[in-house]
């Protein structure tokens, strides 16, 4: 069945993708009043299809942001560099698009492709090539069953706008939209990975829009009822194609160090668990990569590690972590699409330099 | 009428295309080389069109290299990423191209134009817009008049290709332009500045791809039949659009400092007058820039300052020059359409961070 997003939506979609952005994917607040500002300039509402509903050869094209988030903060994308992308690839690709789709999970990412479907009165569909937030377009479980992100449309606010095509490297293809976004301010929207919809039903990660919204609802019901968000997080991950989610510890951030290098945000963080002297840290390159507590890997890559304040259960993104944060380490397992031997080639810990083999995230009691 | 290039013709090509690309341009050694190659896999012959001969609404399309000397010297281009650029455009256009041609004099990009017409069974219009080399693409006698070079493609050697669209902001341009060459491998192919064939008329700077054929070929003949070839040099360019050449002094090469930045080789070069105790300066930026002698001014851009062995009168460019040759260096005047109050904004010197006003290379004893 097809649904319509409300702005009243935007509250719980924007939590939900900030969590699933693993401490990635762009600041929710600010995705949240981009989005805001979309729906308030059309009828108010965007609708959502189900992968199982596209025509077998729809033209789906998903959109998104490409920039490090220590400039998406101060850079807002208005919708019209979104819709000029999507536009530019459509008469490339000499056919009309049928929906918009998000690449990645992310407080930003999951609302790109709100804007230009607001603006061009296109549909979106609920799926996304990601299932979380990664740092590189590569990166998807597109890539990773073989399509290609080629041809590709990257626009920026000044109305200039690049089609590129590398055949069939993505990795090539990163490398010329992160010259192209560097060049045109350190961000840009992009319009990548034209697919049929029966492509979006072989590879994309589904119903991932409306998970967020749901999770996001969950914990937001819960803080207004007093209940403990935390628990209303693990039930409501049980009846998603995440299945499994629980907090790895709980303490005081006491240490962040990050650098902006080749256009990512990498760093590390030490949170001290109180009462101990244990001591939890985190990896991250945009996103969180592993969470380790005295040596020892409690979660690694692509399982979600998200960084959730203490009481309220916000999620924090790596951006955000700062020194004297009470904060709780939680853990979402990855779904399916993303641990098979392609997915974990293209984005399992090998993809992110980190020596070690991917073991799924296992219920017991972490912190 | 049109003319054919033969592969007898290269070597006279590349000797006075390097000469008119005042120090840049790309070496004219491997631009002969590419040349000779491309010429020797089809009928070995490129047929040039005058610029009175063409249709007021012909499809005509400048091809070039981007990158900065230094690297254009480890990496060859093949015809093949001139082609696919040049088609691409094509297919973003909608309409067949009708000819090629250069967008400015030098060793490298005098030539590049033979490599897609040799390809594509393409003439080349004998023109260009900069009738010389400039560090930039969007210091052209095309921009000067107006005219935009979006949409522009740009392709490597692995095939990838990107069709770039800044509007009327040719600066804009050239920085995508630029991105996109450093992480294509620091050079690229681009087919840029399409244009009719009324606006190749009214903005670019006539004949000098037979020009460049001339004046290689008197300075050839020269030494062939021990005449001094500055001499016939400076005879030829009273024939041409350029009109006036003369030597500005002669000596050592005392001192080079260059760097490259920005994609850009800048430097100077000191020459001591031998037997006296002045001293030449020449400040470069890819092209040479300025000629001085004891302060004062010579000669300035968009005036050529161009850089002969002081035997030979072969062309010495930016990145050949080396400390302990012995040269020439002399001055040709920028022909009339580059001395325009719109060309000098573009590219006169001001445009260049110097702080003097243009004043036209005047004849008078040099050095």
């Amino acid at each position: 069945m097809p649904w319509d997003l409300a702005a009243s939506d935007l509250s719980d979609l924007a939590l939900g993708a900030a969590l699933l952005g693993a401490g990635g994917g762009g600041d929710p607040y600010l995705g949240k009043s981009m989005a805001a500002d979309a729906l308030a300039s059309t009828s108010g509402r965007v609708r959502f299809l189900d992968p199982d509903e596209l025509d077998e050869d729809a033209l789906v094209v998903t959109t998104a942001m490409l920039g490090a988030p220590t400039v998406l903060v101060e850079k807002l994308p208005s919708g019209k560099e979104v819709a000029v992308a999507l536009r530019a690839l459509e008469r490339h690709l000499g056919r009309p698009v049928t929906a918009t789709m998000p690449a990645e999970c992310g407080g930003m990412n999951s609302m790109v492709p709100l804007l230009a479907a607001a603006r061009l009165g296109l549909p979106v569909v609920d799926a996304d090539g990601m299932g979380r937030a990664f740092p590189e377009l590569s990166m998807t479980t597109f890539g990773a069953h073989g399509l290609s992100g080629s041809p590709m449309a990257v626009a920026d606010e000044h109305g200039s706008v690049a089609v590129v095509d590398a055949g069939a490297d993505n990795r090539r293809l990163e490398s010329l939209a992160r010259a192209l976004a560097v060049s045109m301010g350190a961000s840009a929207s992009m319009a990548i990975y034209a697919m049929s919809g029966a492509d979006v039903r072989r590879t994309a990660v589904p119903r991932t829009v409306s998970t967020a919204v749901r999770l996001g609802r969950a914990v937001q019901e819960a803080r207004q009822c007093h209940r403990d968000p935390f628990t209303a997080l693990e039930e409501t991950l049980t009846r998603t194609v995440y299945e499994y989610g629980r907090t790895l510890f709980e303490g005081k951030v006491v240490d962040v160090e990050r650098a902006t290098t080749d256009g990512f945000a990498r760093g590390r963080a030490r949170i001290a668990v109180e009462g101990t002297a244990d001591e939890g840290e985190l990896v991250f390159q945009n996103e969180n990569l592993v969470a380790r507590m005295a040596g020892r890997t409690l979660a690694v890559v692509p399982d979600l590690v998200t960084v959730l304040h203490a009481e309220s259960a916000e999620p924090v993104t790596t951006e955000g972590l700062r020194y004297g944060q009470r904060v709780r380490v939680f853990a979402i397992s990855a779904p399916p699409p993303l641990r098979t031997p392609e997915a974990l080639a293209a984005f399992g810990p090998g993809a992110f330099g980190i020596e070690e083999n991917y073991r799924p995230l296992a219920p017991g009691s972490g912190g």
